[in-house]
């Protein structure tokens, strides 16, 4: 064990890999060639149409102790990944990682499997279930977590090996080009499927829509897929892209999101060539409503809106607040049928989005992001994997990708949720370091980071509630009481990889 | 030396480098993993803008005895080699090889700097009087001639070293995005820029017009693009995009063309899901003329056409006669501003197009492809790169590659050009091996190789005038008399590389 430069202790080795401790956001460098497959040739005449999911697992030679990858862009409308899993016990394969872009609720059916010893480990964030059970060393599976362009990162190095991608292809022809554009599980956007496509060893491509070739556009083309597996239904449709993003209308959510816009005001950053990025939270579009004001208010003509995509974001890039989108992942059915349509929402891969370790990702240009918590620490540092409780529940997302490159980064967080703080000492897990987070906004007031002495004397001047962090967790702690320490056992169930691969924290075992 | 499988002396080694001699178009595999630069990190704010080309060689680390490259989608049309070429000899270094992806007439200004040793070695099939020279012996600058396919091939597998990749950027923003849509040296698909931007060391855009970030629809990625160079003009627009294309009205040529799409008629392969190639040459085209006829009178629904693309195949996808394009270069203007709108018009790499190492290059998929010769033999065996005076006038192209790929890929050429026989016992380089030739089609007749017995035994049931190449031989050296051997030294001042990386010839110094 190590301890880290935020002061956990880290482990050099964890499930067999060893790991080097987080360091600061910025210094590590690569000393990797492109990890890839073996350059391959195929017979001129071959082609790569398979029967079923079981002929594909068998052609790609699929053996105990490998790794398999799938794309979390159908969410939890997904089904692949547990036929897959189902698919693999029955055909006797045991000891499998997987290292998914993303496992979600819908994904719990995988848990008898990994009980069963047919699943081994997780080299990917998880939400829900499965992350709780672990937490509470019920399933007996190690997971590392990473964010998307750490994940991208760790494909390309080759420090994650995946043997097998199966690959959902919402518009699939029959020699493997594909996009997520139609078809009954479009999804948009194919970013996180992209770094698979290019670096697993083999890869299939999964569609419940074969159309005559060409399937164009394409967005993962012929040339790195294996096989093509026709099934009957890649997911629910309902719950792939969900319609449903809407501002929040809590008082205390409307609060905050006034206090962001302020700060995005003071901060300089609102002028021709504004790039924004925000979630699909609430809160998040509450931020971006006022943005889109400011930015129609000043006559702003905005760079670029970034991230998973909201049918918002669609209408600021047609309104001309933004000259274009750059889309990782499409959130709802608004943004699926624009990237099909406009080519200024450019479709981009999870390495280009957020990977540290090419020259340059679209983070690295983001003038402002708006991010969630669990947790915010009073040295800034920002918790999203676990909750107060200890449980592993949330994936780290572009979290800690976007604080890094954003000129700006504001948290968006209430003060506390029930009576938990949310402010406080020592957050139970770090998944973004301080050192890249520029203001904490909750319902309370605005804590900005001492790497801001201009922004924070611009709001002073404007009359925003400027507070320091301290203040606003002494406010917190009045009302919720000091946080009891969770306790934890020594047994480390989780490491959580920072973008740059190296670890900044662990996930124990809860007791009990 | 050692003879490969087509009888041709093939030297082990040349200009340093190790080669294997041809065997056969099939069966060689690839022991390559594929080759790369390192990956690298830069600082997430730092820029990529640099003042001029010589800021930009400087800050490469160009060095003598190192390999750069360019890309020919301007072709004739294209100032960026010779200034570069130039701007290197002014700043001292020497012992430079180029490895573009094609070299054309307009880069004859380059030929001073051979004579002095700035660039000792050409990577890269060469159009017009460089390789005239280098045939003579008149200039000393061994030359290594690829297929478009085998480019790819050669970069992807680290063959073939790119120390920096100048690559025009018709449309770019300055941190690196790029595409050829729009600007002044608008070109359109950028397909063969794009194994230099993955694989070469380091990448430079250079830009004529230079865009608010981002570069939208991004061709070539921030991520693979280490600076940027704003220059005056990165060509001439007006030789950049030719708009001259035309059906061909020599009788003689036209008389091929019917007899090509006799050809095609009897192949069976017309029917929905047609997918063909041609070039630009008046002979092709008036072949394409008579399948989009024959297209439309039977109401065929095309898959998809495919290589340097026109504005006649634009017009048979807004027709509805294809599916869509593949497109790796355009050669007018209607192809650029199709390329541009409609996204059924797909851009693709040269990787894509046509490398043998890949699981499946779009040639695989062609049904039919219409090819050029400059002299084809009695085993079907053709030429493209040398013409009968033994000169090296002409890069290969796709020809190897489509012939290789394509269900039937058919020769157009007259029987004599002036009093030289294009029929013969024997070609002067060998660039297409005849195993993967299925017709030729002279204006004396169509000679059918023995691998196609029922298309040959259709076309003489549809009386089309079959004949043996042995009598279209005979026939054409009636008229012509049989040609003189050339006269050639023992030195070899180039080899000619099949898709595979094998030796399928070599190219010698003509005796003067």
């Amino acid at each position: 064990m190590v301890r880290n430069s935020l002061g956990r202790q880290i482990p050099r080795v964890f499930a067999g890999k060893t790991y080097v401790p987080y360091q600061d956001p910025w210094s590590l460098q690569p000393h990797f060639k492109r990890g890839t497959r073996e350059i391959k040739r195929i017979n001129h005449t071959a082609g790569k149409l398979l029967g079923s999911l079981r002929e594909a697992i068998a052609a790609t030679g699929l053996k105990d102790g490998m790794t398999i990858s799938t794309h979390h862009s159908l969410r939890n409308g997904d089904h692949l990944l547990n036929e897959l899993v189902a698919e693999i016990d029955a055909m006797g394969i045991r000891d499998i990682k997987i290292a998914s872009s993303s496992i979600h609720a819908i994904h719990s059916e995988i848990i008898p499997f990994i009980r069963k010893g047919v699943i081994t480990g997780l080299e990917c964030g998880v939400n829900g279930m499965i992350g709780e059970l672990i937490s509470k060393g019920e399933l007996d599976c190690p997971v590392v977590v990473r964010s998307h362009g750490g994940r991208a990162r760790s494909l390309i190095t080759g420090e994650v090996l995946v043997d097998v991608a199966f690959l959902a292809a919402p518009c699939c022809d029959e020699y493997g080009n594909f996009n997520g554009f139609t078809g009954p599980s479009a999804c948009g956007s194919l970013g996180y499927a992209m770094p698979d496509s290019v670096h697993a060893r083999k890869v299939v491509a999964v569609t419940d829509h074969l159309v005559p070739y060409p399937a164009v556009p394409i967005s993962i083309p012929q040339t790195v897929v294996d096989f093509v597996v026709p099934v009957a239904h890649l997911g629910d449709p309902k719950k792939i892209v969900s319609t449903t993003t809407r501002v929040t209308t809590d008082p205390i959510g409307l609060q905050i999101a006034k206090h962001a816009a302020q700060v995005i005001e003071a901060s300089g950053l609102m002028k021709d060539g504004f790039s924004f990025q925000t979630g699909t939270g609430g809160i998040s579009l509450a931020v971006a409503d006022h943005v889109r004001a400011m930015m129609r208010a000043g006559k702003i003509k905005g760079s670029f809106g970034c991230g998973g995509i909201t049918g918002y974001f669609v209408d600021m890039l047609e309104e001309g607040l933004f000259q274009s989108l750059f889309d990782v992942q499409c959130f709802d059915l608004k943004a699926v049928e624009s990237i099909a349509r406009d080519r200024r929402h450019q479709e981009i891969s999870a390495s280009m989005y957020a990977s540290p370790f090419n020259v340059g990702a679209v983070v690295n240009r983001l003038d402002c992001v708006i991010l969630s918590a669990t947790e915010v620490d009073v040295d800034f540092n920002v918790n999203v994997n676990t909750e107060s409780n200890g449980y592993l529940l949330h994936n780290t997302g572009g979290h800690c990708d976007t604080a890094a490159g954003a000129k700006l980064s504001i948290i968006v967080a209430p003060s506390m949720r029930g009576r938990l703080p949310i402010i406080r000492d020592s957050v139970t897990t770090i998944t973004t370091p301080g050192e890249t987070v520029g203001v904490v906004v909750t319902e309370r007031g605005i804590a900005v980071s001492d790497r801001y002495p201009e922004l924070k004397a611009e709001l002073i001047r404007r009359k925003a509630p400027v507070k320091d962090i301290r203040q606003l967790r002494d406010e917190t702690y009045a009302l919720t009481g000091v946080p009891r320490p969770l306790e934890f056992e020594d047994k480390i169930v989780g490491l959580v990889e920072y973008r740059d691969g190296s670890i900044i924290d662990v996930i124990r075992k809860i007791k009990v």
